[in-house]
């Protein structure tokens, strides 16, 4: 087995866990290798202290599930089978009792958690949610080359965007034409819907494209990812289109020294709250504090939101291994909205940053 | 309030529910109008027997569900306050005691059920999906509308990819060129990851688009949904690149049999299991019966998956109102795949097909 399930079997034994019960996609391609969007239909990874785990997927996704590299048994179900009758007997089979059983407590369902109780004699339920944190949190040297060519790949992708910002142009064409050139170029998936805001629009931070034209004056706010090898980069870069006006310079530019400030003190044993209260304060010095809603960044691998979560109040320790975005942004309503967002890299005595794109104001004529 | 929450607070009273707690991001759209993406934040919905609900957002998405109509309370929290203390507090405000309450047992997480419990002391919990799916499964005039709008995007983006089948494009080529061309005439998101496969990958029920290229006497598979308004398409077409042989042609013949079968039988009174049985039935008699390892379709709507589910064993009746899916496939390994899919309204007396994108053989030169 590979060196992660290996670390979870360590774990059960070490907390008298007969097993762990896997169900979210993203941990079960984590553990296995094999990446799946089930749907509503289960996919789970059943795996065991001392016995070998297996897998358990729709019929029609055991062959890929060999294919990525699954060696152990797999159990396919169809869309008349009850597969937790098939999980039960794959249990029984293997003369286990499950009394103690470790499951996903952040992304099984009610629903699901009925049918385990029922099905495995009302185990007794612990969380393995703080256990793959703190796994997936420490990235491997492949992990971190997947993301470096993720944000490589970002990087590309904004260039495209900013390349498209022309008088008139809709924020949904410029979303159309940055998306077919990293198709064409081979890119499968992007970390979330990617986004282009223009004029006022940048002014919400979750803000969905549309019809709106650029115009000159507008600042232009490029959000988006790109997925490679199921891992995930997150940019944010805000152009202005023509002069912009001094407010707008301000924001942009209290924003941009926020969010090198924050990237100055990444380091191993900063904690995530030095981080946001740096750029914080910054950004609340000079007026905009009631502008910046949300958190600075959050951590990336797999899925585009993971941990380390960096709030004001989260006094966790930087770690070499960790990857996460540092986002401030001020958003005012009917003015402009600014962020700039890179991942880094927590590496033994500082930082890499792995987006690259400039950050200095740039005015396209 | 509109018509969806009167009909849930009825639900409520008849059942002497004290208040339902709504947690899935499509069904808060459709009791709300809100639509929102909250990755991990909590987004969710109160409703009670008789007084009026309220929303739980994120604080930055506050200004959006007010400009998507919600007129009742929001309550937005930062990303340092705990959402559930601030909802349990507008309850005491309320002055309500939620002893029996609605939650959505496929949605909610484990470990949001304990916050659940633990704040709101231990209530009596039952399930108000089965309520739900029944009340979304039934489609009206104007939900309908915007699937037929859907479905006709669908046509148009199928077209645009055959249009681009060409000695030496990649499968993800082809991708690209048709969200392209869709995103640029407003089309914001598709159903799914749009699919094209070509050659032997279409005989992978799930298959992802790649670097294979198409070459002649490929078959090329295109499996795509278009959203619109919030309600999702579904199609899939299977298109010859040149001549074909026998042996592919038998097996495209065979699935359009079944499917245009099945859609024959499609109407009022008729049962799920019918149609799957028909179309199924076909399909064993050609010798393919091995090779068509799911169900026959899946209802449509705000969900890309939703009820009714047409399986063999399915004796749900169909009425006027739904809309689903039917999608027969043949993968027979290393030679081809074959699916062809139609989305489906039931109407008074049989069947109004919403995709209309041709299914007799086409063979492009």
């Amino acid at each position: 087995m590979n060196d992660r399930i290996t670390e979870l079997q360590s774990w059960l034994q070490v907390n008298n866990l007969d097993a762990a019960f896997l169900t979210a996609p993203d941990t079960i391609f984590y553990c296995s290798g094999f990446q799946s969007d089930p749907h509503e239909r289960l996919l789970s990874l059943f795996i065991f202290q001392n016995h070998e785990p297996f897998l358990v997927c729709p019929q029609m996704e055991v062959a890929e599930a060999k294919h990525a590299g699954w060696t152990a048994e797999i159990i396919g179900y169809n869309d008349i089978e009850n597969p937790w009758e098939k999980m039960s007997e794959a249990v029984r089979k293997r003369k286990l009792t499950l009394s103690y059983l470790a499951i996903q407590k952040e992304h099984l369902n009610v629903e699901r958690f009925e049918h385990l109780t029922h099905y495995f004699a009302a185990p007794a339920l612990v969380s393995v949610e703080e256990k793959l944190r703190q796994m997936r949190m420490i990235k491997t040297e492949s992990e971190l080359n997947n993301l470096r060519e993720a944000c490589r790949l970002a990087d590309m992708a904004v260039d495209i965007g900013v390349h498209e910002i022309k008088e008139g142009k809709t924020e949904i064409e410029i979303v159309a034409a940055i998306e077919y050139e990293m198709k064409k170029s081979g890119v499968r998936d992007f970390s979330f819907s990617t986004m282009v805001l223009t004029g006022t629009n940048t002014a919400s931070p979750h803000g969905t494209p549309g019809m709106t034209k650029v115009k000159r004056g507008d600042l232009v706010l490029f959000d988006l990812g790109i997925v490679y090898e199921g891992y995930c980069s997150d940019i944010t870069r805000t152009i202005a289109y023509g002069d912009i006006s001094d407010k707008q310079a301000d924001i942009y530019e209290t924003v941009r020294r926020a969010q090198e400030a924050a990237i100055s003190v990444s380091k191993p044993g900063a904690t995530c709250k030095d981080l946001d209260i740096t750029a914080r304060t910054i950004i609340h010095d000079k007026g905009y504090g009631a502008y910046f809603p949300h958190r600075l960044g959050h951590g990336l691998g797999l899925s585009v939101h993971e941990y380390p979560s960096l709030t004001e109040t989260n006094e966790l320790v930087l770690q070499q291994g960790m990857v996460y975005t540092i986002e401030p942004g001020i958003y005012v309503p009917n003015i402009a909205g600014v962020r700039i967002e890179d991942d880094i890299y927590i590496t033994d005595k500082g930082c890499e940053i792995l987006t690259k794109y400039p950050k200095a104001l740039q005015i396209i004529q």
